[in-house]
């Protein structure tokens, strides 16, 4: 189940519960869903082996209203999607802290800019500066390609591009950023990118 | 405003958007609030000025329905409370990760340790493993007395304690703990603290 965000952006509900269908306009699109339930999985792979803890971040909501019926739980009935102001991953591995966004294109040949809020890139110069590890996790799913791309890169790219052209080459990324290879478990093995970052430096 | 959690935990909606009073037994009281809104503050102090880069991480809800209105934004119009299972807040500050939970107790002479989720201290101890620093921000309202506990002396605590009372006593937490002096900016100056504990290692 996808929905729209009012930015444009996909919603997607990854839980096991099955959504009721009362909804307009509703795409059954399963496109967006698949890099997130990939890095939930790899996470849930680094957690259960004490290799890092990473989680994804909760939607952000603006909650209005809340009904709460006489024997049964609370149910919020009017809540706004927010934008994120950070990234929406992060967490600790190897005593570095760890921030990231993740997002997916089905261009083929460049990486659209507008995925990316203000306030994120923001957010990720600012880890920076506090001495954590900050990247993004980008994929082109017309070829099924994962790229890790540094903090730094993302944001060279994002200040000096994004009245141009607003967006990055594919072969930019292949060049600055690094090709996460595709597993079974974990499905994208991206610390294993950052070790050889971290010994390379 | 402040209604209940299914679990008895409040939830305090602390935007500057007035929410509709729509819903029945809403308890208008603003205990439980502050220490979040001190809290909140706090970061915004430290990140302004690039002190450190952290936040307090959204309401975890299961997202059962969104209706999209034609002309307006999507409304979330079915959501249900679930049980956290990390801390609220986390970010980097000088290279480290930091990761902690807040709480408050009108208790005055223990804390409950009904009000930590066992989800909660497992994730404090990863956070641990990995190098992290973890930390609970404990609050008595009563006597409006705010103490830092690191991670290791609450899962102690919790570990030990959890069968027998249920509680920490105050004194164990003036004893472990740190009292975090209450100021105006920012408001919370945990950071001093945990300033003083690095030192001192």
């Amino acid at each position: 189940m996808a929905f729209r965000y009012p930015n444009g952006k996909k919603y997607v509900n990854n839980t096991q519960n099955t959504p009721k269908k009362r909804s307009q306009n509703i795409s059954y699109s399963n496109r967006g869903m698949s890099l997130e339930k990939d890095l939930n999985e790899t996470n849930e792979y680094y957690r259960s082996r004490g290799v890092a803890v990473i989680h994804k971040k909760p939607t952000p909501l603006q909650i209005v209203d809340v009904d709460y019926p006489r024997r049964s739980a609370a149910v919020v009935t009017e809540a706004y999607f927010k934008k994120p102001s950070t990234t929406d991953y992060n967490g600790v591995y190897r005593g570095y802290h760890i921030d990231f966004e993740a997002k997916e294109t089905k261009n083929k040949q460049s990486f659209p800019l507008k995925n990316f809020h203000e306030h994120q890139i923001e957010h990720m110069q600012r880890v920076l500066q506090q001495g954590g590890i900050a990247f993004a996790i980008l994929r082109f799913t017309a070829v099924d390609e994962t790229y890790f791309l540094s903090a730094e890169h993302l944001c060279s790219f994002y200040m000096h591009r994004q009245n141009e052209r607003k967006s990055i080459p594919k072969s930019e990324i292949e060049e600055k950023g690094h090709l996460i290879p595709v597993g079974l478990h974990p499905r994208i093995n991206y610390l294993k990118i950052l070790d050889q970052i971290i010994s390379n430096e």
